[in-house]
């Protein structure tokens, strides 16, 4: 068993996080990843903010009695901040913000006894996630499936641990984006990361609320088939702040309008209507597959909790092997 | 000393290689990482196709008596086929072609006794180089500075070694992109990699032909302060595949054009003339200072010597204690 700050201080076996997957990550995915010995987070994604979304609570209570987190999109939970209040009566064991600024939540989640960990897209969004007295901080590189930004994970994560080493050495440093194996973990570890949050590879689990034709569509895919791009969010008329944009399959939709953000941006909304149309048909040439580059390591969908604990055992064989300062090829 | 296929194969003592940097990497730089035990490749960049570059074969001269490289663009070096041939009298051990089909160069290294590596940026044009007889295969990650692609280091590592496992399992691999210090040799090794190619760090190193004006801006800035885009070539009026960008910090040039990639490429050399004027008088808003993410590791300029040791003797210290499996926060 590999231990580190983040297994220690919020008593997991395994330094790994699902992430909070908006659409994705129900109660069954958080409660299987716990199970293992991970840490499952829910995701409450828009606050219920934009239509389609499970119910939270519902899925709050699927995940229980095991531990388990709930995550937000901090913008649009400014716009619902009573979804806070409503799943801290659930007793969660953290709360996962990010995309926003978390410094008006803190106390709340403070009072209720949570842990909170505040996901980044830049270093310069470390200091606000350190004022709101983040326990954790998540890195998120690029390589992520969905809403992220353009730092990467492989230089991003050492420069934060350089940083938080310097301005707040008690805070945890958790990395994200493109851990999807045991590699993955060792990886991160190496690079001064306490853990890591996996998206993609639990997206195509069997607990994952992922749309069976979804999951089908990607396997098999190479990484060379995501594309990320800022102009979807426009296009479909959803507020994102600029910085962020979104990761997918790519396809019709994305061949036709990624290098045309200017334009998008213009045309905010103008195609919302035609959007909502190819997701009502299941069109997924025109709709976004949100899958992270690491699809080219995915070949199934197994149970969380396999996935979990095979990428635990991997990390634990390479990080002993490593230690011999001999290398031979793995995989 | 950590022991790989790639320093068994090529006799080096650290699995770290300096990337060929056009403009860059001349015949000091490359001298001084092999003095230290890595594998210093001078950039033969455009191949003479393109003004100012430095002249390859005085440069070549003064990699010399040690083990050294030579590297070129391989779709410029399809205009200039005789600057291989002339490299080659040189007796380089090793040739590094990327951004390009390496094929019709295959055979001309081979007899010359050159190993090939050849540098990748997308997992489907492995199968290229394997054709070419690679002798190691690069994947560069988008992290890198100046030319490059869409693929992460973090996620394409293991996916490439994936795929030589099942494809070419006698072939190398090595990581660029992102690798400035021990921690990002230790995790390419854990993803899968034979090494690294370093380029950022050693773009800022006392024997770089980086301009000193280039260095002084760039230390001290974070890695959020790069972007990738595609519109800088066009607008330069030079022919790079479409599918290559290029990155940079952001500046003025960076602010005005980034999102407009259409536009640039309908516009294509219409900054020729202002670009190169803003080169000439060393206006750094309005001229491409090339670095990588991985600028936000940098502090200083020391020797390229002390940077591949000091790159071995920290990966070392990570792995060994990674077989403990118990982390605590290192940098």
């Amino acid at each position: 068993m590999i231990s580190t700050r983040l297994t220690e201080r919020f008593g997991i076996q395994h330094p790994i996080i699902c992430a909070p997957m908006a659409y994705v990550t129900g109660g069954a995915l958080a409660a299987s990843v716990s199970r293992a010995g991970g840490l499952g987070i829910v995701g409450g994604g828009y606050a219920g903010t934009v239509g389609g979304e499970p119910d939270l609570e519902t899925e709050l209570t699927r995940a229980k009695p095991g531990k388990f987190g709930v995550g937000f999109i901090t913008w649009a939970l400014e716009r619902a901040p009573k979804m806070l209040t409503k799943a801290l009566q659930h007793s969660p064991s953290c709360v996962f913000l990010s995309f926003g600024d978390p410094r008006p939540f803190a106390a709340e989640v403070r009072d209720a006894g949570a842990a909170l960990i505040c996901q980044v897209q830049f270093l310069s969004q470390i200091d606000i996630a350190l004022e709101a007295g983040a326990a954790a901080i998540v890195v998120q590189g690029s390589e992520a499936g969905g809403h992220g930004a353009t730092r990467s994970t492989f230089p991003f994560v050492p420069e934060a641990a350089d940083y938080l080493k310097r301005r707040s050495p008690g805070t945890l440093l958790i990395a994200a984006g493109g851990v999807a194996d045991g590699r993955g973990l060792a990886a991160a570890l190496m690079l001064g990361a306490d853990g890591v949050v996996v998206g993609t590879r639990l997206w195509a689990s069997a607990e994952a609320l992922t749309p069976k034709a979804h999951t089908d569509k990607a396997i098999g895919k190479t990484g060379d088939s995501t594309i990320r791009m800022k102009t979807l969010d426009a296009l479909r008329g959803v507020p994102w702040p600029r910085e962020y944009s979104f990761r997918c399959l790519k396809n019709k939709l994305t061949d036709e309008w990624s290098d045309r953000e200017a334009e998008a941006f213009r045309a905010f909304g103008k195609l919302s209507a035609k959007y909502a149309q190819a997701r009502a048909q299941n069109d997924l040439d025109m709709v976004a597959v949100v899958c992270g580059e690491a699809v080219g390591l995915l070949r199934d969908r197994p149970s969380a909790e396999s996935i979990v604990n095979s990428i635990a055992a991997q990390a634990a064989i390479l990080l002993r092997g490593g230690g011999t300062l001999k290398f031979t090829p793995q995989s």
